[in-house]
């Protein structure tokens, strides 16, 4: 998924989007309930209207805000207080109230409001906030069976399994949630939040046996391409991430031989597409020298150009990453593709 | 012709201005000369090719730079001495290496060297300046007769007509410049340079009877949306400007209404398009309240969809104008259009 946290994806038009093969966008309730207001709307007609994409979208429940604003919130059993990061008000946010704006936004399916905390957070803080996690979801899912869904469209709820970088937590809350209700997919929560790779890839591993097979595992907040590999390899089927958006305006290109700083005096007059054989409307008009003329004079269309061509490049990484599974070659193509790609990476600039 | 000074019309795609009906560009000889360099776009296969854009454009010369960056140049009879806006490097350019950088540009229509001068200058001033510009134009078409098209592409090289606000000095150029050759075209320079409107419609109307009516006139640097229906009363069949793109990016919509400012707080829940009846993709996809938001969240698709809407809206006037001129009811078209358009126009902010 790409992520449109302002009911837009940055730098790029819906239609950049299709055009890439974007099944499905990601959005946040947290930031759309403060701007322009879940209730604005709801009455413009939800966010597939209000933004005109058709697609699935997923609405994030404010539960990674706990974590990324943590300097503006204080957490009780009740809710999250925040202080508004755009002119300091107060805003609670409790399951019951994140319901409701997941409701009025109308994305197809909604996370339940969590407590996401650090990714190197010790055992004790791992279970509190693990086990009122659950809790919330408990009312969550109350509140989301009594409040009517905006459009007359249904919508899923997603659960999310906590418990940080401790197995036995991750493990404990995986079996807590299953038993709950029949969920229509699982949401993995609290990783890519400062712990180590190796953390991330151990969780993923043990909640492997655990998550039912027939439905859809969304590991959240990743990734860069070497992640979704990753995570693919370890049973995840859904992600997002600001990386191919965020890193395409600064100047970054996900290529299938590593990443290249398009700014890089190289290529001044580089004559070839940003990846070679790419299909984006980016790489099939215009040359690495051109690309890299928009940046070095500021022009916006150089961070359209990037952005598409990124957004473009996981999908269809994802696209040959589930080919290789219907045809039982994962494994190999996967080890092979991820030695390539870490072998030619450019650093940052 | 929508402006792309650096070789991109700021913040759309060629795909956007081809679907808005654009039927030509404009770009700029003295700023792809210091960068990226009109000799790497040579190298790149000429302009068409570097911008992905496969309709006519036209390049100016540098001669509104002389204008515009008056305070880095010097100005003498074979030429003038920039220093270089970016790096302060000098930078000589002459009517002959105006013509090499042109032609390396491999633009359709090329303009002359010209000197221009602010719009209030007295007839001394004007005198040298026009006199000065026609010296120059005979060492353009000596030059361009000389070099060879970069891309075997014929190109048109068009004079432009100086002479300030002095009728006489313009008739006297206009005469001057037919004199010297069978031209394809005339460009109107030296307006919407600081003069009074009333000073600009009289101008036009004076040369109204001096050009050829079966050449294409372009009047340079304007406008908006009122200056372009009053240029074609006075017989003007070309215009180019950044309004559309600038006051885009800054928030206002030109609309059959006036203009109106998308940030207002009255269009935080405005259901309608930016204008009633606009086939744009901004206004059959979007609400004024949807682009609203885009501004106020600072996202950039909100600058890309009002550039897009206002040189929709200006292609889309002028087809108008053409149909107009057609069917003989263009005058009292204009009119009308002229009247409704000022008396709603919101004030900019």
């Amino acid at each position: 998924m790409a992520v449109g946290t302002l009911a837009t994806v940055k730098a790029l038009d819906p239609e950049d989007l299709r055009a890439a093969g974007s099944q499905m966008i990601l959005s946040n309730a947290y930031h759309l309930h403060l701007r322009p207001g879940d209730e604005l709307i709801r009455q413009m007609g939800g966010l597939h209207t209000f933004m005109a994409w058709d697609r699935p979208i997923l609405t994030d429940s404010g539960g990674f805000q706990v974590f990324s604003l943590s300097a503006l919130r204080t957490v009780d059993e009740d809710g999250v207080e925040f202080r508004s990061h755009i002119d300091g008000s107060a805003r609670r946010f409790t399951p019951e109230s994140v319901m409701q704006i997941e409701r009025n936004l109308g994305a197809d399916v909604i996370m339940q409001f969590d407590h996401v905390i650090p990714g190197q957070s010790d055992a004790a803080t791992a279970r509190d906030a693990s086990e009122r996690s659950i809790r919330w979801l408990a009312r969550c899912r109350e509140a989301f069976n009594r409040i009517e869904p905006a459009f007359g469209v249904p919508q899923a709820l997603f659960p999310i399994v906590q418990g940080g970088i401790h197995e036995d937590l991750r493990v404990e809350a995986a079996k807590a949630i299953k038993g709950m209700h029949d969920w229509q997919g699982f949401g993995i929560g609290g990783l890519s939040v400062g712990e180590a790779k190796p953390d991330m890839y151990r969780i993923l591993d043990c909640l492997h046996a655990e998550l039912p097979s027939d439905r859809p595992r969304y590991l959240m907040g990743v990734g860069f391409p070497e992640d979704l590999v990753e995570g693919v390899r370890r049973g995840v089927d859904l992600f997002d991430c600001v990386a191919p958006t965020r890193m395409g305006r600064n100047g970054t290109a996900f290529t299938n031989d590593g990443r290249i700083n398009i700014k890089r005096a190289e290529y001044r007059d580089a004559g070839g597409p940003l990846d070679e054989g790419c299909t984006c409307s980016a790489c099939t008009r215009f040359t690495r020298a051109y690309i890299r003329h928009l940046f070095v004079s500021d022009e916006m269309l150089g961070m359209r150009l990037l952005s598409l061509h990124n957004v473009h490049f996981l999908v269809a990484l994802m696209r040959t990453a589930r080919n290789a599974i219907g045809t039982r070659t994962f494994d190999a193509w996967s080890r092979q593709w991820l030695d390539r790609y870490h072998s030619r990476s450019q650093p940052d600039e």
